[in-house]
């Protein structure tokens, strides 16, 4: 058993082993997100050392989750096909005793969304990622530090609201992690992405709340470096698939900022 | 209001005015376009400061586009689908008065395509923009500057046929951009991420076809900057979406060719 | 009549003709792909001189097959209307007399996908490109040189076996590739437009062993080349592109290692 009970103070020691375990482990992840983030996740999920899978086809998702390791669950695209795959998905994923990540992209922007997003949060997602619009629109509830711990208790799930500053809990336990760089807001599908490896972390980590906090953290601290070689968003977003693939524990530790 | 009636024979600084209102008010446009530009498109959307969004479910489109400041329908993917969404998309910008620009991708390839695209473009698009075969096809005429004149007038909408020099008329004004770079033909998507660009300035600058040539000018200036960094196709599409990132007022004037 | 009827030991120069002929020709390739893979493979594509075109609407599709000169059929994405599409394509393809290249991606993971990539596989491809894990499934054999060999004349086709070493037959003739890079299995879509530029090099070359070589080659010399100068998979995402636009007569002699 290798989950702390705890977070540690210091996060980047075991956000390293965690990293390290993905790449000796190749774990798989089966994604359920929109067409625009689909081959930048795949790259973000292949350079961690996961290996993705990401048909949408209700005959056959169900077997794909099966054998995988983990299921991220995003809402970009919302078409019709893909609804019907995730619920699919994610009971196969509760009968496999699979982790997965709702990722509810714009759900405050529609009802139909809302509604949709509302019914998933309730079959017990491992984690949930989001921001603070769609944390309101959700849960009709604020998103101060309360509100998460309140919502992540009543759900079970770990909630984790990114932004500036990344906030993260399981109802008991708080994380704040405040590393990243502005450029990753002008980059389509970071947060998408950022999902998928927390996904991907929940595959080899059974603390829930250490996985998602390793996996935010890596993101972040391979978008600081990033930021260092990029001239613009464009080579930002593929320096930071390089930083990721090569992120080691001393960057970890010489970067992180984790209260 | 700061829409001029006439061109000036300077663009470069109406052009970098429109950029750097791009920056400041961070307009939102809803793209529907196909699956193959769409990460491009939102890339080149987040570089030059605006916030795509793209999806295509018929339930929540209206609500996306009631919120959006202009909309991209762009005919490359053709599913069922986004057949329906587009037309529930063209309503609603209708009737919350926002600016739609219509690119009739491959229009020239097939006769479903061709009838469709007719449709739309009765519907009052801002913009149409278009290569030589496609404007053959979709309005059965020559795309001489006496043809691209004549159907501006007739459809009430910026014509915008590009090329190796882009051709811009609103039915009275006529604008000729000689600026761009070979490689833009040698990386996909670069067509279709232009006409998202026009829907962006089209937030932000009233007069359309000063919208129109502002995002034209402004990408193919990027794309000639990008080039001279670039070692071919792969990185010439890294480096455009920087070079428009860090588009500046001083380049635009040494780089435009307009007449 | 270019097409060589046995392959000669040195590959390098016949190779070099072939992609010499498609930056001359410029073939339109129709590409039936998924999502993920759907902008990389454009880019492979036109890097290498080739015209790419996407659409998966059975309304238009025969039309789009009809006017091109070489078809991909990759069953990554799998949802309803692109298996609809796909038997249209064919049978296009069939009648129009245009070759055509099946790629099963994760047949080994479904049952649905396994029973329509079979029925596609007795459909008459020109190649059928996929590792031994897919190769295992889809053909109900072991894929040791003499299960491929015997495959390959079963059904009249080329069939490619990429990994470490490219393993290529018609049934008659046999050739090992052993030219690439570890970083292309860290990068997403590298098989499947690896595929669309074996159905590219189809177009343009007759003997449909040569061009499935000359595909794969280039392909893997082109990372070879990229690895020198990228830092990681996202770096080396793009470098193959350029390296592939680049690519001549002479880095294909220095580094071709094909038995």
């Amino acid at each position: 058993m290798h989950a702390p009970q705890t977070i540690p103070s210091d996060l980047a020691d075991p956000a390293a082993a965690v990293l390290a375990r993905l790449r000796t482990k190749s774990p798989r992840v089966h994604c359920i997100t929109n067409t625009v983030a689909q081959n930048f996740t795949a790259n973000v999920l292949l350079a961690a050392g996961a290996v993705p899978s990401m048909t949408v086809a209700p005959e056959e998702i169900g077997e794909f989750v099966a054998r995988a390791d983990a299921l991220l669950v995003n809402l970009g695209t919302f078409d019709r096909e893909r609804r019907a795959a995730t619920e699919i998905a994610i009971t196969r994923a509760g009968e496999s005793g699979r982790p997965w990540v709702l990722d509810p992209v714009f759900v405050d922007r529609s009802a139909p969304r809302t509604a949709f997003a509302k019914t998933l949060a309730a079959k017990r997602p491992a984690v949930v990622r989001l921001n603070g619009a769609e944390f309101a629109s959700l849960f009709d509830s604020g998103y101060e530090d309360d509100g998460l711990r309140r919502i992540a208790s009543a759900i079970s799930a770990v909630v984790a609201l990114t932004g500036a500053t990344d906030r993260l809990t399981d109802g008991a336990r708080f994380l704040r992690i405040a590393n990243g760089d502005p450029l990753m807001s002008r980059v389509t599908a970071m947060g998408c992405a950022g999902a998928a490896l927390v996904a991907a972390c929940l595959a080899v980590e059974p603390d829930r709340l250490m996985a998602t906090a390793a996996a935010l953290l890596a993101f972040a601290v391979a978008g600081e470096v990033a930021a260092l070689r990029a001239r613009g968003p464009g080579s930002f977003a593929v320096e930071i698939i390089d930083a990721l693939h090569g992120l080691d524990r001393e960057t970890l530790r010489a970067r992180a900022k984790v209260t």
